[in-house]
């Protein structure tokens, strides 16, 4: 059992948490909590760490218990598992898993894709929550470009409810030239836009289709903006300038996600 | 100028910004940013706070320069200010506004109204977007019920973008006595249920419309479900079980006032 603070591994597992870089150049990133253990692949799973607390509450899921047989585990004592923690109330259960790798060919090769495009996204619960989202409404790959938050942030990664585990996602370097990517590959890019003369819900988004979300403060960067090939508007009563950017992503997927069923 | 931390209007502010009681006691609440305060109504705003290094930039925004003459301010030093504030790096404008009151009867005496009640919602973030978005749906009323967080908690404050000042909220006691007088109202009640047979899409919700959001880690109590006259679902994808609940509410609310419109 590690029952010191100071052990090497804990030490380790807060450089993780702590630093993108860190985690970036092991591969891996942080999830806490028996669901989003239940739900990592058990062949990603490099570490898992216990709580001597939460060891024997285990037992009483047998879908935890099962897996924990199957991947092993590590148990640490209450103190240094709260060291290791990210949360202030920790659920007892942390593990390392790989970081997955999609490559933006492959997000551009499929059927009729469906695509999020995130400019300098600073706010880790709205990276989140864009994932499960973009889960839900059938995305078929996020695309994260600019001065976006590190996808592996333990935030992000709690936000996602599971998604990080399912949905392909890529960061680009040089976003215009991703563009240019886009249109040969006939998705079409849509950007909500002050100068968007049509509202969302009259487009169908039937054919491949992105849609661009900017950052929080600012919104898409004007370089950006000019390389959409459709600006749509989202109707906003009284007084509102703009919605947060989740909501947004959220409106325009779910309006694909409508039509592509019906 | 205020110049020390140990300043009692300073100590206030921080008992103001830390304690629900106190804020509540005083019958007031807390915004910070230019933004903020340009959109708070005169009237109301009873003290306004401006760091010294802001007040040469507050000369550069007419409206912010003009609204200061008009409901006077206090000059504070970098480093008490930098107590007051509640964001890491403060805008250097900070005002106190009075708290505003609404009534049930008159949320329920509006022309066809559209509501959101929300039970135990504990993030302050998914709050305040659902007032930003409800404002821009066209939401007449939002009912905090249960364990909800408290509106004027700086954070819910800052995600509302302004529209604290506009959407009307009120708090209920008894949920289940509100949910009578809904009903008696003729407004019909939504709750997203696993147990909903008809997709959110296929309501109109044109007539007095009502949804419910429970917490964002259990959702709605068993209670309040029990009480709802219509269960829907919103439909997902892949592994998704549930949807964050501003997202939830904004995608409900969007499809209500996509109806109205129509």
């Amino acid at each position: 059992m590690i029952t010191s603070s100071s052990n090497p591994k804990v030490k380790q597992v807060v450089q993780w948490r702590e630093k993108a870089k860190e985690r970036n150049s092991a591969g891996i990133f942080l999830v806490e909590g028996f669901k989003m253990y239940e739900e990592a692949p058990a062949g990603e799973i490099c570490q898992v760490y216990v709580s001597e607390q939460v060891l024997e509450k285990a037992a009483a899921h047998p879908g935890v218990y099962r897996k924990l047989q199957e991947t092993g585990y590590e148990v640490v004592s209450g103190e240094a598992f709260r060291k290791m923690s990210d949360t202030q109330a920790p659920q007892g259960l942390l593990c390392v898993v790989k970081q997955p790798r999609y490559s933006l060919e492959s997000m551009l090769g499929t059927a009729c894709p469906l695509l999020v495009i995130l400019e300098n996204l600073q706010d880790p619960g709205n990276l989140g929550t864009i994932l499960r989202t973009g889960e839900g409404a059938g995305v078929t790959g996020v695309i994260l470009a600019g001065q976006t938050v590190d996808i592996f942030n333990p935030k992000v990664i709690r936000s996602t409810m599971g998604s990080i585990y399912r949905v392909p996602f890529v960061y680009v370097e040089n976003i215009a030239d991703t563009m240019v990517k886009l249109h040969a590959a006939r998705i079409r890019t849509y950007a909500a836009h002050l100068e968007g003369e049509r509202e969302y819900d009259s487009f169908t988004f039937r054919e491949g289709t992105a849609f661009l979300i900017g950052n929080e403060g600012q919104g898409l960067s004007r370089e950006l903006a000019a390389l959409a090939d459709t600006y749509l508007k989202i109707p906003m009563e009284g007084q509102v300038e703009s919605l947060n950017a989740a909501v947004a992503a959220s409106l325009l997927l779910y309006e694909a996600h409508r039509n592509r069923k019906g």
